[in-house]
C-alpha cells in the first residue's frame, strides 16, 4: 500500500500551479506551501501540474523549483516532481556516471515490473538521446557488464505458471556454483535475468528447502567482492524488494551522518507504490516507526517534506 | 513502399468473415475467394476480420483455415493471417526449436524497430508463457547465446544524433577484432547488441573507409562457423535490411525445389511494409521481376497468394 495521501477529486492543476508561482514569486520561497501541494499530489497529478505551470507562466517548474531550493530538500522535491519512470531514468544515469552505484541499477532493473522497466527505457532514451543499456555496457566490463546488461534488458515474463522441474535443476545449478565459487556461471546470469519473478521465487525456496540455508545467506559467507555484492542485490530485490527496502532504510539511518541519498531515494519511489508495507516490516526489525526515525534523524523542510510523503504530517 | 494493395475505406469485417465463412463450409474449399479478401487486407483490417469471424460463428477463423487449407499455401496463410507481431513471437520460437535456424531470430531482432520488437516480446509472453530471451538462452549456449539474447533484448534508441567520436573508434575495435579473429570479443557483442542504428551504420561506413572493405566482405573472408554467420547477418540486417532480404529471396527461389519456408516468410512479413522496394532491388540484381520469378517457381494456391502479397494478380 501506498503511504501518499493525495485528493481523490478535488484537484485543480491550475490552483496548484497558481499557488507554486505564488510560493515561488518574489523574495524568499514559501518552502511549506511547495510540500503541503507536492507533498500530496500522485504522478498523474504532478504531470498535470507541471503542463498547467507551463502553460500559465512559459517556464518549467521542475527548473524553476531546482532555482529556489537546495540541498536535501531540492534534491527530494526535484525527484519526487518527475514522473516515476523519468525519475528512474536520472538515477540510473546518476549511477552509470558513478560507476560503483550499481545497487541503483539493480533495483531499477528487479523491482519495477516489466512494462515499468520498459518506460524507464523509453524515458532514458528521450532524456539521453541513447539506450540505458548502451550507457551501461561502456561503462562497465566483464562479469558486472554481463550481469547488469542483462538485468536492465530483460523483459520478464509476468506470470504465475512455475515449471517445477526446471525449479529443481535450477536450484541445483545456482547451489553447485556457489559451491565451485563459480558465480559468475554463464548459467547463473541465464536463470536470474531470463527467468520469471515467479520462477525464481519458487527455485529461491527450493534452494532453501533442497540445501538448508538461503542463497543470500550463502553468497553472504563468501568473502565479498563487486560481482557478488551485485549478484546478491539482484536475487534480494527480485524475490522480496520490500524486506531489501527496509535493510536500506535502516543502514541509511543508522550510519553516522545519515545516507540522505538512499533515504530519499527509496522514500520517493515507493511512497505511490508500497511505502506502508515498508513501513511495517520496518516497525517490526526496529521496534521505531520509520516516520519517528526518519523525524529524529532529518531536519527542517527536508523533514517535513519526507514525513508528507510518509503519511505523516508534523 | 508496401506491395499489398487493401482497400481503403470500404472495408466491411463482418461481410469478410462472412464471405470466408461461405469459402469454408461444406465439402471442399473455396481457396479463390479466401486470397481475394485476405490477400487484399492489411493487419488492422485482418484483426477485425478475425474479430467479426469469432462473433459471429463462435469459432477462430486462424483454427478453421489452418484445418481447411494445406501445405505451403496453409502455412503462409496462417502467418499471414495473425497480426505481425504474433506472427513474429510464432517464427521465434519456431526458431528456436529448431535450434540452428539462428537467422530468423537475428531479423527479427534487427530488422523491427525497437517498439516493434517490444511488440514481438509481448506476443511471446502471452502465447508461451515465457520470455522469448528466456526461452532462446535455455536453448543456446556460450557466444552465440550472449549475441542472440543481445540483439533480442535491445530497446535501441532511435534518434539520428551520431557520436562521430565513437564511431572512429569502434569501427577501430571492430577492425581489430576481424584481425585478431576475436570475432566473439566482449567489445563486438556490446557495439552491436547497443548502438543505435544509426550509429553503427555510421560505424560500418568509418569502417569501409579506413580499411578498405566492408566488415560483411572481410567477415565473409574468414572460414565461415556458427557465430561469425550470426555475427555477419545481424550487421546486414542491421546495415540495409532491404539489401538482406533481397538475398533471402534470390537464395530461395535458385534453390533447387525452391525455399517455400524463406519465400514465404520474406513475402509474408515485408508485404506491408517494404515489399515493393525489395522488389526493386531484387529486379536490379537480377533482371528479372520478382513476381515473375515467384510465379515461375510456385504453383497453384500457394503462387496465386504471393503474387496477392506482391500486388500482383495473376
Amino acid at each position: 500500500m501506498a503511504s501518499l495521501i493525495a485528493p481523490v477529486d478535488s484537484h485543480v492543476p491550475s490552483e496548484d500551479a497558481e499557488a507554486l508561482y505564488k510560493a515561488c514569486k518574489g523574495w524568499g520561497t514559501n518552502e511549506k506551501a511547495i510540500i503541503s501541494i507536492l507533498g500530496h499530489r500522485n504522478a498523474a497529478q504532478r504531470k498535470q501540474i507541471r503542463l498547467a505551470y507551463s502553460e500559465l507562466f512559459q517556464e518549467d517548474l521542475v527548473k524553476r523549483l531546482e532555482s529556489e531550493l537546495n540541498g536535501d530538500f531540492e534534491k527530494a522535491v526535484y525527484r519526487w516532481v518527475l514522473d516515476p519512470e523519468d525519475r528512474d531514468a536520472v538515477l540510473a544515469n546518476v549511477a552509470i556516471r558513478k560507476s560503483g552505484d550499481y545497487h541503483v541499477i539493480v533495483e531499477i532493473a528487479c523491482v519495477l515490473s516489466s512494462e515499468e522497466l520498459l518506460a524507464v527505457r523509453r524515458a532514458y532514451h528521450a532524456r539521453y538521446k541513447h539506450s540505458l543499456e548502451e550507457d551501461l555496457a561502456a561503462h562497465t566490463t566483464g562479469d558486472i557488464r554481463k550481469l547488469l546488461v542483462g538485468l536492465v534488458t530483460a523483459f520478464r515474463y509476468e506470470g504465475d505458471e512455475i515449471n517445477t522441474r526446471l525449479t529443481n535443476s535450477e536450484a541445483d545449478i545456482l547451489h553447485d556454483a556457489i559451491k565451485d565459487k563459480a558465480f559468475n556461471h554463464e548459467d547463473v546470469i541465464r536463470i536470474l535475468t531470463t527467468r520469471s519473478k515467479a520462477q525464481l521465487m519458487a527455485t529461491f525456496n527450493r534452494y532453501r528447502d533442497d540445501h538448508g540455508s538461503s542463497i543470500t545467506k550463502d553468497l553472504l559467507d563468501e568473502p565479498a567482492d563487486e560481482f557478488k555484492t551485485v549478484l546478491r542485490t539482484a536475487i534480494r530485490c527480485l524475490n522480496d524488494h520490500k524486506k531489501y527496502y527496509e535493510k536500506i532504510l535502516r543502514n541509511a539511518i543508522k550510519k553516522v551522518g545519515t545516507d540522505e541519498d538512499a533515504l530519499t531515494r527509496v522514500i520517493v519511489t515507493r511512497a505511490e507504490k508500497d511505502l506502508n508495507d515498508i513501513k511495517e516490516i520496518y516497525y517490526k526489525r526496529n521496534s521505531v516507526p520509520l516516520d519517528q526515525a526518519v523525524a529524529n534523524d532529518t531536519s527542517g523542510d527536508y523533514k517535513a517534506f519526507l514525513l508528507a510523503l510518509l503519511g505523516k504530517e508534523e
